[in-house]
Formats: C-alpha cells, sequence, structure tokens
C-alpha cells in the first residue's frame, strides 16, 4: 500500500509541498488566515489543512492563536534572515548595476534558470517614468527574452536541446534560432517577444577562477526598457555598456547562495 | 497500514518536519551542502535526504547543481522578504525602543511566548560594551526571568497553571511565586536566573482598542544587562522608563505578523 503522503505530482513527497503552499497562502495583504480561508487559498481539504498546520504550528513556522486564526510564526524571523543574505546582492554589484542604470537609463536586472522559467535575483531600476519593472523572486519564461536565449546559451550543450524543446513546446524553432545568435555572438537583443513595447539586451556574466569566485549556475546580466528606446543606433552602445558592467560582476559577485 | 509520511512525534506530518530541518541545515557558513553533508545535519537516512531534496527543489526551495551540491532556492526571495517584513518591528516602535536604550542604558528586547520558549522579537541594544546581546528569532527559557514571568502572567488564567507546571518541570513553586508577583506588581525584575550575573526587568505593553490594533497574543517589553547595573536603587526609574516606553509601543505596534 503506498503511503498518503508520498508520491505526488513529479514524484515529490505531496505532504511536502502542500506544506508549502499553506505557507505561501499568507502574504502582507493576508496575514492572519482562517481554516476556511486557508482552505479556500490552498484548495486542499480541511482535514489536510489542520493536519498541515499542527505540523507548521509545532515547527514555530505558523501560530494558531486563541481567536481561532493561523499566523505565521517565529521561526520564521532567523530563516527570514538566513534566506534573504544568502540572496542579496553584494554592495558592489549593485552599486555597479545602479551604474548601469544611470549611464543607460534602463532597469538592470541578473537572472538565472529555475526549471522552465527564469527568475529575477537582482535589480537596479531604471530612473524614468516609463520603465521595465520587476522585482527580486519573480519568475518570467524562458521561452522569450534576451535573458532567456542568454540563459540557455549557457546551458551544458549535451541538455541544451531537449531543454529547449520542453521550454518552447510547440514550436522551438524560433527560440532554438534566438538561442544560437546569443551563442555566437555572446549576447542577445529581444523587442516586443514576452510582452508587447518591451525590449531587453542580455549578456552572461563572464566568471572565471582567475577573476574570482564561480558560482555553481550560469547568471545573466540584463537591461530592459521600452522598445522606443532600444533603437538601432542605441544597440552597440549598450551592449559595450552591459559587457563592462558584467566583467566587474564577475569580480564583485553575485549573491552567497550561488556559489 | 500507517502511512510512513505521518505520524511523527507529536502526532505531526514527520516528512514536513524533516523538509524543515533539511531547509534548516543551511546557514551562512554552509550554503552549499552535499548529499552527505545534509545526512549529517540532519541524522535522516540518506534515501530520505534525497527525496526530500527532490521535492523541494521541485518547489525551488532547493537547488541541485551539477557539482552534486544543495543549495538554498530562488522560492526563498519572495517568501524570505515576506516573512522578514512580516517580523519587522514599526519603524516608530524600533525608534522608541532606541530611546529607551540610551536612555537606560540596557538592551531593550519584545518578547512573545512560543510554546514552551520565549522568542526575541525585537530588539534595541544597550549602548555599553558590556550588554545583554540577543538577536530577533532568538529562543530563551520561559522557566526563567523577568520577561517570562510576565509573560506567563497574561496568560489566561484557565490554562497557566498547567503551563507553569510543564514549563518548570521538577520545581514550578519559584516560578509560580515569580508569576504571581508580575501579576500582581504588573512588573518583573530577575536577577542571574537564566544566567549569573544577568539580570532582566520586563512589562506587559498595554495594547487596548481605544489605543491601537491589539495584537493576537500578548507582547512583553524588557531591559537586559548586567546585574551591577541593575541596582535597587535605579529599579524604580528603570519601572517608570520601560512603562512609558511600553504605553508607547501600544500605539506604535508589533511586527504586522502578530496582528
Amino acid at each position: 500500500m503506498k503511503s498518503v503522503e508520498a508520491d505526488g505530482e513529479g514524484g515529490g513527497i505531496r505532504a511536502v509541498s502542500r506544506a508549502w503552499r499553506v505557507l505561501r497562502a499568507f502574504s502582507p495583504e493576508h496575514m492572519s488566515l482562517s481554516v476556511a480561508e486557508l482552505v479556500r487559498e490552498t484548495g486542499l481539504p480541511r482535514t489536510t489543512v489542520l493536519r498541515l498546520v499542527d505540523t507548521l504550528a509545532a515547527e514555530g513556522l505558523l501560530e494558531t492563536a486563541a481567536d481561532g486564526h493561523v499566523r505565521v510564526g517565529t521561526s520564521l524571523i532567523g530563516f527570514a534572515a538566513f534566506a534573504e543574505a544568502a540572496w542579496t546582492v553584494p554592495e558592489a554589484s549593485l552599486a555597479r548595476m545602479r551604474e548601469l542604470a544611470a549611464e543607460t537609463g534602463e532597469t538592470v536586472s541578473l537572472y538565472v534558470r529555475k526549471g522552465l522559467s527564469r527568475v529575477v535575483i537582482g535589480q537596479a531600476p531604471s530612473p524614468n517614468t516609463l520603465r521595465h519593472v520587476v522585482q527580486p523572486g519573480d519568475e518570467l519564461p524562458l521561452s522569450a527574452g534576451a535573458a532567456a536565449h542568454v540563459l540557455l546559451s549557457l546551458e551544458p550543450a549535451d541538455g541544451r536541446d531537449e531543454l529547449i524543446t520542453q521550454v518552447a513546446r510547440d514550436d522551438a524553432a524560433p527560440l532554438r534560432a534566438g538561442v544560437e545568435t546569443a551563442t555566437e555572438a555572446g549576447w542577445s537583443v529581444s523587442h516586443g517577444q514576452r510582452e508587447p513595447g518591451n525590449s531587453g539586451l542580455a549578456v552572461p556574466i563572464p566568471f572565471a577562477p582567475e577573476a574570482g569566485r564561480v558560482p555553481a549556475r550560469p547568471v545573466v546580466l540584463a537591461l530592459g526598457g521600452p522598445t522606443v528606446r532600444f533603437t538601432e543606433d542605441r544597440i552597440p552602445g549598450f551592449v559595450t555598456a552591459v559587457r563592462r558592467c558584467a566583467e566587474d560582476l564577475a569580480r564583485t559577485g553575485v549573491p552567497p547562495a550561488l556559489y
């Protein structure tokens, strides 16, 4: 007989994934949730929610109060401080990214791959009112955009094509062409692929053992902004500026979690 | 047949507690762990660790890299930002706590009860070199110290005595006496109960619907420092100063997670 807690989707331990679903139901707007609200938010059966809340409360990850509501627990204090430190871009790198944002007028972001997505792990916003807005932690598709092309170009050759097929699903040819261009040129530019009127320009961070510590996976540096400002005449200057910044970041480093 | 993942200690879901044990194995000093290191750190069987890592990686809470090492994943970025915000002491309250630390020369801390412990949820350090040092998230015993006495005095009367017995175990009489004194006086002072040479003085934060939002559980404001500075002649001044601060905090508030 199979365990009721095991073998959820993907062969993982279902109870663990469900516990994470319960924790994510909390947000700045929902600091306190009733069990009924948790049932609604997670889509899990009430008995499952009750058992998960009990377990998470025993670990101090949640708190159940006399009013019957559930809140986030004190065990998160130390863990949040650790997780935040783990994902903090070193100050010297962030300062350099702010410099690039000022120089180009566009939003500067760091991306890593996460499965079939790419995740923003650091950012310096454009000084312009009309700007590309992302937050660290945001997940974007790996199927489109300059940063996606460069990230895929940095994958080991033996698994890259299969990954592209998985990411693109129906029509992998345009993505494959974009990745090839990025591989050859060492940078990529895209216009309106992910969102109309939005452009991106990305380069790899050229980590090298002689320049500093090398993280366990590739990191991409990207500029994002409105297509009207990513004109043909500006692209060469953008490429030069972004590459210079990427060379500096290879020395000043990326968040500690990546090493 | 019982589920292998369910019914761990305390009737909780064992896989969830174990997953949390795996996550806590990471620290600023251990950002990258091999599976063997995770086995050693958690005391869990290797097959269990592998399944937990797979599940946590599928949720983006961990990452497994080509080098076989495990690191914290990008799903923690957004969650850490939320958890940190949830447990941040409002700026006005923190400023008021810093004022009290400057006025008294002692470390100012906020405590809540967590099961049979008390947890520091906020702090303003003493300006002195010899000082009481705690970090938000630190857990201290509920069996000793002024803050413990006041926290227990604020528990609902019907469960309080049982809680005291559970906390004190062998000899509940001294703790019960301390809690009674705190209940009667509305404050408590202790010398060297938890640690020789260390003193504490604590008062409840007098939340009231007319003064501001009332959190779901009691919060205590405490001064901590060396016993040599907690002399008889200084105590009345300390009590007045700490009470005034507590009255202000009832208005300026505590971390959002508590409401």
